[in-house]
């Protein structure tokens, strides 16, 4: 088995393996108390503290361990927010960020705030510019990622950080795929992160709040990490989470250079050897680990069960796999294919056959899908009224709308249309970016009985 | 050394190590994923819940996993309270319950919602007529410990549950101290507990909320665990956590009788060796493990540091224990001494022999910290006017005022008062605890310059 979806859990790196087992025993009394056991866990907490805060960059009395890193993120927004409560209720936040900031932001929605998601450029970065145009007097708090989970685009947080600065206002940063590789750079104000991304155990977040950050935290009091993490301490997980994060940047420097050229590889190869493929996330400003691409006319979670029966694990932000029907927000902020999609994230010490195995591997399981998805469109979907032509996708999930825009396209004249009737919410975004992908014109998207008319003009 | 303090962390059952260990290596990939090494997880996820729903003896729908026992506790009380928010905002909880449900209820009250106290006797138990008296048709949730986590006291929870179920209203009951000894009886409609109580890793609490409970889940949405704990599943934990509770309630039926001996041997002892001491909680209906014992003339602090030294880790609700300058709310609801107070909680297992040096050591370890304590009252201190004596105790911590008051009583003639100048909030609880044990008349509490004038009148 090959896992290559470290962005979603890395496996417990041997360091943190190793802490776990040798605090289970000393670890597990409650550190509040002044007996032995009480002290000895107090000591070995106090100790991972300090570990943790040198890795992140801060004062060990400035870091919390939480319970996961949606806690911290939560955590860290809502009290952020509510601390500012004074100057306003703007938030500022990417379109791009992990599901547990942009719920945070729909929470504060709901409570009356006001919310700005700062669009992205199609490699998944924001522009500074936009975060400037996007600040505002009555803006109580921003939040950035340092790099992005899907596509694995870094952000540019430093000077996003120094701009807040300027204007007063305190940045969140959401360092969850990035702290294993290295600190965040730039004045930031709060910071949360996950121990199991870089192969801590799960049940361990962190969350750092800098001094003089006016922060009040919300729901009902409890003394534990300073008000912060309601609830007992698990102390062998924040020990063996502390252990690994010291082990994983020891090794971080040479690893990145090692996995950078491998997910070069699978960008340069994947695009070579599968054909009608876009390879998505900025080519330069990347983590070293992860690589994304989306295939036109592939059924994701068919892509993926293939990939798995074939031994390799991993994910997609394709709406075919997840129960939602909505594609990926991130690739659609992006305005990428979303179908199709794979997201390959190579776990630390990952062997490089492997990776040429997967190459090897990926374009016959891409051309499986396809075979399986080619059924010729039946003759009474397509109607020819003059030089439109109109194709009813209705009832049919993702990719079967843009295969069939794609079959018939050839059968309008040069400046004819088709136009896609889909309820399908991936249509949306993946027939604008075929459009792109092919060079036709995305005319737009017209109301219909049922779903869209999704229209494009043949231009070639 | 021998651990006494098993009502604050259970040391890790045996095997809950061993389900941590095996489960380490095939528990740590996300659940929600569907490649073999997500199934692997969730297949670990689903069994864990089935086992844990067993044992809390409710449906695995209806049990989630949160990050501790305290989470739970938030979560199911500002769910439910949010639930049922139509119906009203009137919450009911006992003055005992652990801080957890206390801290959640000054949460409500500070968002508007009113919530009653129900007190107790003098044996920590609240009365099933009280609670009977607190529902309102506004009540929106009750809450009730199983057991107590200070004294061992068991609560009529059946009694309280088959009320309000005929009063319509959900009660959420707390067993985190009970729940490795059974399942909770009667109809409650939500359930918390916490694995390292009953010998699980720390990391994982249960939150049961039955079928047809409305619950509305508070703040940020995220997927995970039917919405109602954020985060990343603990799955290594979660199901160390299950295995352990289903061997804990193997060994539960023959261990607590084991344990009740035991504890009711240093109740019977106790109070045979050591002068002066109130041992405190129901002496029948109680949990198998605890037992506490307040000593008079005795800083709290001082003999848990003495007991430390003797190999002893225990624990006290005296205030001279914690940074709060506040006695445990659980003893002054009680209203019974909380000076120089033990709780010992003896984990399951414990050798026979270690009570046995306990009750040994006991005796001087307490006659060592009174002799230290015991030096006369300043003549300056004590001033008689008339029939009056006043003792000024400013500035001083517990035990002192009330050891001042002790010695002095003598030199006032009976019938006549001592008036304890005193600005130690323990004063409050223990001097009329004190006049209740010594048959003196306790007189009141009166306003003075700094502090309070406790009065007290010689009767014999």
């Amino acid at each position: 088995m090959s896992y290559f979806d470290a962005a979603s859990a890395a496996p417990l790196h041997p360091v943190a393996r190793q802490a776990l087992l040798a605090s289970l025993d000393e670890g597990w009394a409650d550190p509040a108390r002044l007996y032995r056991e009480g002290r000895r866990a107090r000591m070995l907490l106090d100790a991972a503290r300090e570990a943790a805060a040198e890795a992140v960059g801060c004062r060990p009395d400035e870091l919390v361990f939480t319970s996961s890193g949606t806690r911290a993120v939560h955590s860290g927004i809502a009290g952020a927010l509510a601390g500012r409560r004074r100057v306003g209720r703007h938030l500022i936040v990417s379109a791009v960020e992990h599901s547990s900031v942009l719920h945070s932001a729909e929470a504060f929605e709901a409570e009356g705030g006001t919310a700005t998601r700062v669009p992205v450029a199609r490699t998944g970065a924001v522009a500074v510019e936009s975060y400037a145009d996007a600040l505002r007097p009555d803006s109580a708090l921003a939040c950035l990622q340092s790099a992005n989970h899907e596509v694995g685009t870094e952000q540019p947080v430093a000077a996003v950080a120094e701009l807040c600065r300027e204007a007063g206002v305190p940045l969140l940063v959401d360092a969850a795929q990035s702290l294993g590789w290295g600190p965040v750079e730039g004045p930031w104000s709060l910071l949360a992160a996950s121990a199991h991304k870089w192969g801590g155990p799960s049940g361990v977040g962190v969350l750092a709040v800098r001094k003089g950050v006016r922060f009040a935290v919300q729901g009902p009091v409890d003394e534990r990490e300073s008000g912060r993490a309601a609830g007992f301490e698990n102390i062998p997980a924040i020990v063996a989470a502390a252990a690994s994060l010291r082990a994983v940047r020891a090794e971080a420097a040479a690893e990145a250079v090692r996995l950078r050229e491998l997910t070069a590889r699978i960008r340069a190869r994947v695009a070579a050897v599968v054909p009608d493929v876009e390879v998505v996330g900025d080519p330069l400003r990347r983590l070293p680990g992860i690589v994304t691409f989306s295939c036109l006319y592939v059924d994701g979670e068919a892509l993926l069960h293939e990939l798995d029966r074939e031994g390799f694990s991993v994910s997609s932000g394709s709406s075919c796999t997840s129960s939602t029907l909505t594609p990926s927000h991130v690739l659609r902020a992006m305005g990428v294919l979303s179908e199709g999609n794979v997201r390959v994230s190579l776990p630390t010490g990952v062997a490089e056959e492997d990776v040429e195995r997967f190459l090897a591997v990926l374009p016959g399981a891409v051309a499986g899908v396809r075979e399986k998805l080619g059924a010729p469109v039946a003759v009474t979907d397509a109607d020819v009224r003059g030089d439109e032509l109109v194709v009813d996708a209705l009832g049919k999930r993702c990719p079967i709308p843009v295969i069939e825009l794609a079959k018939v396209i050839g059968e309008v004249p040069v400046g004819g249309t088709v136009r896609v009737l889909s309820d399908d919410e991936a249509a949306r975004l993946d027939i604008p970016a075929w459009c792109e992908m092919r060079e036709q014109e995305y005319v737009g998207e017209q109301p219909a009985d049922r779903g869209s008319a999704y229209v494009v003009r043949r231009l070639s």
